[in-house]
């Protein structure tokens, strides 16, 4: 369907609104405008987006042809441009959803919760239910999980007021991607809203739908460990710089990275017989009992370029159990990630 | 040769020095260091790259290991790593040529020359003589020529003190652009060295040696219209921003866009039917014959971006015939660029 490359314009009362749609999430936004005549288009996205890119700083005139050549004219400044479109009657409008306002959040903690969750969602589509964010509200939390198996990231903010009514639904990285692109940062709030098998975020005009995926998402309060054999603080940049530089001379060996503890030093290290080791070693403080574990780099930098926290507390549970990591004295973020066995 | 994707260290007296090749292009830098016991070892650039870009701020102490398996060890605060490398003595040693001193001529400048020519160097290897820039010294001046056969750049300088002797040659131009990398701007004088079939480029400890394109180079004075019908002066912003944009709706019909100049406004337009179509006028001062001429636009963005005036002057000679580029008022960087034939 060609026409989905398109984005749509249509004139309301002193307002244009543009939406586009790839059939699973769709987006729409409103914009003040005066309008003289009323018209309605849809024009090759990709240019539509150059062409406003490029705009000078002045007002925007955009007059509709709807006849065939059905075509838009940009006037601004001394530029002016005519491009051709299609006409709106074609372009495939769902049905706004009935929905119901489950929760109010900001824009910078929704966008803030993506960004420390979307990371751990699969890419692998056989396993559809784990290439979304699970989205959980209850009284007064809104929750955010994301998995592939391998590791998983849990992020919680409290609601104020409390939820309207309960929620869980598995919402596409993609559409979460998208979202967290779209949306203001900030303290103007993001409405959540659930429909049958669709969720709908809006903000002032920004309004962004996505159909559900369908699916039970793995108990993820199962995965999280409940206690720990030794605790270890320390300094997040100080961690996230010592593991990737340690990770140069581990990428051909499956990105592993080795820790222990001996009192109050950690040491990091990584062996690829045919390219070289490395060792550093970082200030921590730790309780517990002393072990030795092996993570992969990569699900290590992932999560601590994210964890906006001056301290990770890091917990451990054995060699071949799964260690957490959480901002230093928080609680509203954890991320779980199974160790690489190579200690029997 | 495997070994050719290693950096070769070797300890000077009071310095490291680091060489590569690609045999035919070499670039050296020796660089002050404590040297407590000589060595010399090569690495895998790449990995050795990426460890000291993310080295901590402090000393780094190299020690090398030339007995097999042969090793450095690069250490450096809390860190410390062991990479495997090659022995130095397998490195392709080229002696160095005997070269004979031509000119000098500032970091700052050499630079801007090749930014300002080498975009116009040819790609097409059925030509060699036309894929790098043509360098010519004589007396007071040192030049800069590359042409792909639809344009020309050509930048000049003036030398002082002159030239030692004349030279004239044909460096290829990735060598041009790795040495503009690796140059130090600002004033640190740029020797350049004439050897057999080898030109050789000396900034303090910096030296980069490159094999010369064999050939002979198209008469560049030959192309360049000694008079003009009409003479266009605008600004260089305004004409970038109007011709980035008017060139969107150009995209799909071979970049063509159109200029015509109608008292103190120049139009310049573009039309791709099944796309749509731009226009936009930009005040000029214009003296002459009035004439239609359509450019080829990426051609014409890549020399406005590095034009480096505020006052861009251009020569037309006729819808057929190539047009000129220079900086407003200024004799020493000049374009030429054949007109699209659109207007019969």
């Amino acid at each position: 369907m060609p026409i989905l490359n398109n984005v749509f314009l249509g004139s309301q009362k002193n307002a244009i609104k543009l939406m586009a749609t790839d059939l699973e999430t769709g987006m729409q936004i409103s914009i003040p405008a005066t309008v003289t005549e009323g018209g309605a288009i849809t024009i090759p996205a990709r240019l539509f987006t150059e062409i406003v890119a490029h705009l000078p700083e002045d007002d925007v005139q955009l007059q509709v042809k709807e006849e065939a050549p059905t075509t838009i004219e940009v006037a601004c400044g001394a530029s002016s441009m005519e491009v051709l479109g299609l006409p709106a009657t074609d372009f495939p409008l769902a049905p706004e959803p009935e929905s119901e306002a489950v929760c109010e959040v900001t824009g910078e903690l929704l966008r803030g919760m993506i960004r420390q969750t979307i990371f751990s969602a699969s890419t692998d589509e056989t396993r559809p239910f784990l290439t979304g964010v699970y989205l959980l509200v209850e009284g007064k939390e809104i929750k955010m999980v994301a998995t592939d198996g391998g590791r998983l990231a849990l992020r919680r903010v409290s609601l104020d007021p409390p939820a309207r009514q309960k929620m869980n639904a598995i919402v596409p990285a993609k559409t979460m991607h998208e979202l967290a692109r779209a949306l203001a940062g900030g303290e103007e709030k993001v409405t959540v809203n659930l429909a049958e098998k669709q969720v709908v975020f809006v903000q002032g005009q920004l309004r962004v739908t996505s159909r559900l995926i369908a699916g039970q998402f793995p108990n993820y309060q199962q995965v999280i460990p409940q206690e720990f054999k030794q605790r270890i603080r320390v300094n997040t940049d100080r961690l996230l710089q010592a593991v990737r530089r340690v990770s140069i001379t581990a990428r051909d060996s499956a990105n592993v990275v080795r820790f222990e503890v001996a009192g109050a030093k950690m040491t990091i290290s990584s062996n690829t017989p045919e390219v070289g080791r490395a060792r550093e070693e970082v200030e921590v403080a730790a309780e517990g009992e002393g072990m030795q574990v092996a993570f992969n780099a990569k699900y290590l930098l992932d999560v601590l370029g994210v964890l906006d926290a001056e301290e990770t507390q890091l917990e451990l549970t054995g060699p071949l159990s799964p260690g957490t990591l959480r901002p230093g004295g928080r609680n509203d973020y954890i991320y779980v990630l199974a160790p690489v066995r190579v200690y029997a």
